[in-house]
């Protein structure tokens, strides 16, 4: 039996480990926090800092292989464990390129990937030189994650909201939409890719405020969102799963945004809706199964669930009875103890053959399932 | 966020875990084996023994509810633990009467459930002065399981296989379908009902063979099936999920063959095929959630991976690659170490809109997919 360890015990790690169960594996996760989400689902759990050289090394030093739940992780550790031998999905060298915004966006056009104009800014005066370049979106190069460490910089008045530490600027392109695009690879080159999601966003948190699938698109525009997707995951030279976010503008034409090289948000309701889930991909992957089925079963929707604004302390899920009364409905509560504002506490999904009905429903849970919290005592 | 417990950490264990991670609930489980199934899906793992009064007791003491996994339990513990407040799925009386062939045989003709003319014996003796009943199956009264405590007696021949034990002896109905039909009830007393389930058995080990979802049969039949299931879970007053197992015979008559008080082998397809499967709707009734959509997304077969014959050990599956390489088909391995000839070590669910599709990849399934041992060295 093949022995799996995960870095970071959230959301992902917890619906990894649901998906191992249905496998001979045996399964390790390095987290801090001895209470996270995926802490009591692995055969396995030590505590520790997934930044931390020795941590990481000390983890991964007895496993077969080793996949990541963020990429905040001590990425040299897991060099040293692939020299070794020890599998990591995906590699060290490409969660290096992608969670750096600066070598992430050179990475594209080293590799003739569509994808919005930039320019590198060292400092937040050397922005201001660049005002010729607005309107754009200013991220930083390193540790921007879930929204922070992203700006909008339409106007010069905006250009303080810029960041003083190299970043990137991007210049904005007019969106018709936003697609989320899941690629797995096998150790063989093998790949398969989920159908196309549309992703619509909360303007404020910039996070996923709900997604459909399959996305709603004609023909020719999958076709590029597959062939660029593609050619980004094929670049990267490793196996794993990749979500690939991209923009589709007025012209139909389609860059790519970013790319998250583990499993992701944008993929959560392949647990139902899909044949073989993201989840259970990744682990066809790594213990060198066969790639599974991407087709969906039935149309899709997904609703995150987000800690409202005003709460913080102990998790109360108010609507969630209204939610479960639902027909086609499932809800994943992550099981995360504390709730702040815009914190991922869980998501629903929605099935529905009528495209009409999982925006009706979606809507609906929006409004009915509220994260808050116990009065503080 | 409640405390449940689960006594037994087997494969139904396993899988109610995977489910119980969608909800806001602190999981235990009670079980002899430090690497059963269940151990590390749990909040917390107790090593205790099941059927000792002390173990069960203290393990369900600070708990807010508890289920089974198997009726072989303490109920004296579970009956205290009830007296004391603490929820027991399904109640430790509907236990005692399930568990003991004799006392379930009385319950059905006590409550006027259709099921087959029976007779009590105390012993091989007594059995024998009742040659007139055969052919008839014997069933010991308590310790029988997975087809193990059941002898058929078709004539004198056969007589001294019978139990000199105290035993139902059954007279044998002309089966033309075994059949399966899944209830939850609540609190409330409201109940679900899943599509009935076509069973097929293995006349050997007397272990479900496959089994197709939803069962073909007339509405007639499928009516009178829902009926008197309704009426055995409505009798038996017990909050919880039910499996009650029957027979339709030439004529569309339809006889309760028995009833298990918990999820079930019958209902494990319910995981891919239904909107709430019957692990996600057993946890919907502990945690007083609104009862879940038991309609199927989609029909399902399933089969069941048993320990080959003549192999004993530590695990090995073959042709785990090629059934992953079919479409439309889930696995479940169930994580037990140890091989035995006919030990459920997990099943695999086929899922197609084609009934014909169904059987085809279930038997193809079954002829590739081999549970063996690696060579004792």
């Amino acid at each position: 039996m093949l022995k799996i360890g995960i870095l970071g015990g959230g959301q992902l790690g917890r619906m990894l480990l649901q998906a191992a169960a249905n496998y001979p594996v045996e399964t390790f996760v390095l987290e801090n926090d001895n209470e996270c989400p995926a802490a009591h689902l692995c055969h396995h759990f030590t505590k520790g800092d997934i930044k931390n050289f020795d941590d990481v090394y000390a983890f991964g030093k007895g496993l077969d292989a080793i996949t990541i739940e963020i990429e905040t992780v001590n990425t040299e550790a897991l060099e040293k464990l692939e020299a070794e031998g020890i599998k990591v999905y995906p590699k060290p060298s490409v969660i290096k390129t992608i969670r750096n915004k600066i070598l992430q966006k050179q990475f594209y056009k080293e590799n003739e990937i569509p994808t919005s104009a930039f320019i590198v800014t060292q400092t937040l005066d050397e922005l201001k030189e660049h005002i010729g370049y607005l309107p754009a979106v200013h991220k930083i190069g390193v540790g921007g994650y879930d929204g922070r460490g992203v700006q909008v910089i339409k106007t010069t008045d905006d250009i303080e909201k810029g960041f003083n530490a190299p970043s990137v600027l991007e210049k904005m392109v007019t969106i018709k939409k936003e697609i989320a695009q899941i690629v797995a690879i096998n150790e063989k080159g093998e790949t398969a890719l989920y159908p196309a999601v549309d992703m619509i966003f909360d303007p404020d948190l910039n996070l996923l405020d709900y997604q459909v699938s399959p996305a709603d698109l004609p023909e020719k525009t999958l076709w590029k969102i597959e062939a660029i997707s593609l050619a980004v995951v094929k670049a990267l030279k490793s196996p794993g799963i990749f979500a690939v976010e991209l923009f589709v503008d007025d012209q139909g034409d389609v860059y790519v945004n970013e790319t998250a090289p583990r499993v992701h948000n944008s993929g959560h309701h392949t647990i139902e809706a899909n044949y073989s889930s993201q989840f259970d991909m990744l682990w066809r992957v790594m213990l060198n199964y066969p790639l599974g089925n991407t087709d969906h079963i039935i149309p899709a929707a997904i609703v995150n669930l987000l800690g409202a604004e005003g709460f913080s302390g102990e998790a109360v899920y108010e609507g969630l009875n209204d939610v479960l009364q639902i027909e086609n409905v499932f809800v994943h509560i992550y099981g995360k103890k504390e709730t702040r504002p815009g914190r991922k506490m869980g998501h629903v999904t929605i099935l529905s053959k009528e495209k009409q009905e999982l925006t009706h429903q979606a809507n609906r849970i929006k409004n009915t399932l509220r994260v808050t919290s116990h009065p503080t005592k």
